[in-house]
């Protein structure tokens, strides 16, 4: 199943709970957007795309649960629940853009009445993870592309099909790379503070059969160092018309140890993850997460830190684009200037998404 | 206590069992050197200093156990120790330094009968444990010059009272710009895959009340890149004659990331770690450790990768002389050429070792 999918049948959202892999593989379901809110939150759904996705079914959601019987009613409660789910994570742009995209079409004069909003909403949700696989084969196309024969990968994070709707981000490259038969193996970041990289990422590379090694964050740095990486791709949460990067903790300083070793360091850009309202990175919010995020380990059935440990947990770092090979987009892989070519690629997507619609 | 102390009553050797830090405070006891051997391979102690201590008194205590009535025969079971110890871990230097020190006393001319040996490795093992502290401590006094008024310190893995004797090398620095009231704040690396910087430093923080934060490693580049790091400083395990630095992983990316950022990056390094027989990193054998240290993790009580994940596990980087602002020795700071200063620092400290005694 997809990592976000509507069940038809039970007008419901399942989402499979990636708290619990990769051991458990286990399906929640949803009737009411507040539990989707609580959700992403919690994380079991997570990545920025993914995020979306359930941020725009936890819409239509909402538009089943509020007993509005006239429209302006229920745009007042599509717009609350929308606080709601925007409230979950500030640093993904996605989530945002989705929600703007379903209320869009909620408050279109071409519809009326409350159930054909209830309809309209659904079908966008659906539209919109629909359109992220599709999107999300085009990245891993044209990130593949880059990949020589026998590469070596380095990843971060996940930005697997459980990050996205289907296929994932950067990891949707290696996954394309490897079914291309071009014999490459994938060096995972386990990604603390979460660890998504030792359980998402592994998982999914065991899932298709692509051959990793699980690594630290720290031991990239010798890898990269001692010539046994090709080249890096990493996701984005939000980049800006810079081409700075917002991405998991740790993106930056791959990427300059990257760079310092002449190793290519491409992001994987849904041109929906762009804010090109964005001048720079440095305006960008970074997620300051609970600090059980970090103490909540065990080592060996021990306990990790004293506790009440005083702890820091920024959960995003920005990595700025200077250290940042190429872009890789739907449309093609954006090289620098980004501030040029990002925002004709972009704005030529959003043109053509328009036209489509 | 010290973290590897020799029991003149028990005639034991008591080390902290730092496996069990931060949460449980337990001295183990060992009365066989072979017991020694295995503490230091499964970590009971660790910290390249405080290994080479506890190898000492592992040879008192062979030279114990051995039932030899000669000298030869007693010779002959010591070097058989040795090579048990040796074994433990590839990387650390001062664990053959240690051994060959003590070796050498109990081949010296001047001492006769096998009781005599054994008395004269005992003093050794302790005169080397008590030269340590003292090292150490000026180690500290000569990094905590370099650390300016309300300055924050990033530091790597532990390298503390517990990685020593007593007062460790770079956190014994921390804790004397502390002690002298400069208002610093350390940032402390959680220091994947065993995590010592939150087991072992943040509690040794706490036992000394110096102002600290826990991050993961990742995020060191963040606190960096916004300028809200002033210094950093690590340990070594072995340094090469050009200033190529053998560190825990990690400590590469980190110097790689605080040069990027203009940030001073200093080694705290006791010339006992400095091997001249090197030229540079490249010829240091990196260990390669148990894949169960990165799986064996529990997040929230789940584990963290797929069963029968592959890994990777390299537990120590080189870090080139390149990125290293300088070398903070029991002598001095040493500074580029480090070929040539560091080689004269760490002769002349060995010429005055060896008149006195």
């Amino acid at each position: 199943m997809r990592s976000v999918e509507w069940d038809y049948e039970q007008h419901r959202l399942k989402l499979i709970d990636q708290r619990q892999l990769p051991r458990v593989f286990e399906v929640a379901e949803f009737d009411d957007y507040r539990q989707v809110a609580t959700a992403i939150r919690e994380m079991y759904v997570r990545g920025a795309p993914a995020i979306g996705a359930a941020a725009a079914f936890g819409l239509a959601l909402a538009a089943n649960q509020s007993r509005a019987t006239d429209r302006t009613t229920l745009l007042r409660d599509l717009e609350a629940a929308a606080e709601e789910l925007r409230a979950t994570r500030p640093t993904a742009v996605n989530l945002f853009w989705a929600i703007r995209r379903v209320l869009r079409v909620a408050t279109a004069e071409t519809i009326n009445g409350v159930d054909e909003v209830r309809q309209a909403i659904l079908e966008e949700a659906q539209r919109l993870a629909d359109e992220d696989v599709e999107i999300n084969k085009r990245l891993a196309t044209n990130g593949a592309a880059l990949v020589k024969e026998g590469a070596t990968i380095l990843h971060h994070c996940n930005t697997g099909s459980l990050a996205t709707v289907d296929w994932g981000t950067a990891l949707g490259v290696v996954r394309m790379a490897n079914e291309q038969g071009k014999n490459i193996h994938v060096l995972l970041d386990e990604t603390r503070p979460l660890l998504q990289g030792a359980r998402l990422s592994a998982w999914e590379c065991e899932q298709y059969n692509i051959p990793y090694t699980l690594i630290t964050d720290s031991a990239a740095g010798h890898y990269m160092r001692t010539g046994q990486v090709d080249i890096c791709f990493v996701g984005s949460d939000r980049t800006a018309a810079n081409g700075d990067v917002a991405n998991k903790i740790g993106t930056y300083k791959l990427a300059v140890v990257a760079k310092e070793n002449g190793i290519p360091f491409f992001p994987v850009v849904p041109t929906s993850t762009v804010d090109l309202s964005l001048p720079g990175g440095d305006d960008i919010p970074i997620e300051e997460r609970d600090p059980a995020e970090i103490t909540g380990l065990t080592l060996f059935g021990r306990p990790i830190a004293p506790e009440g440990a005083r702890v820091g947990n920024p959960a995003f770092d920005i990595t700025p684009h200077r250290y940042v090979t190429g872009i890789v987009t739907e449309h093609s892989v954006v090289y620098p200037p980004y501030d040029l070519n990002l925002r004709r690629v972009v704005e030529a997507e959003q043109a053509n998404v328009s036209t489509e619609q």
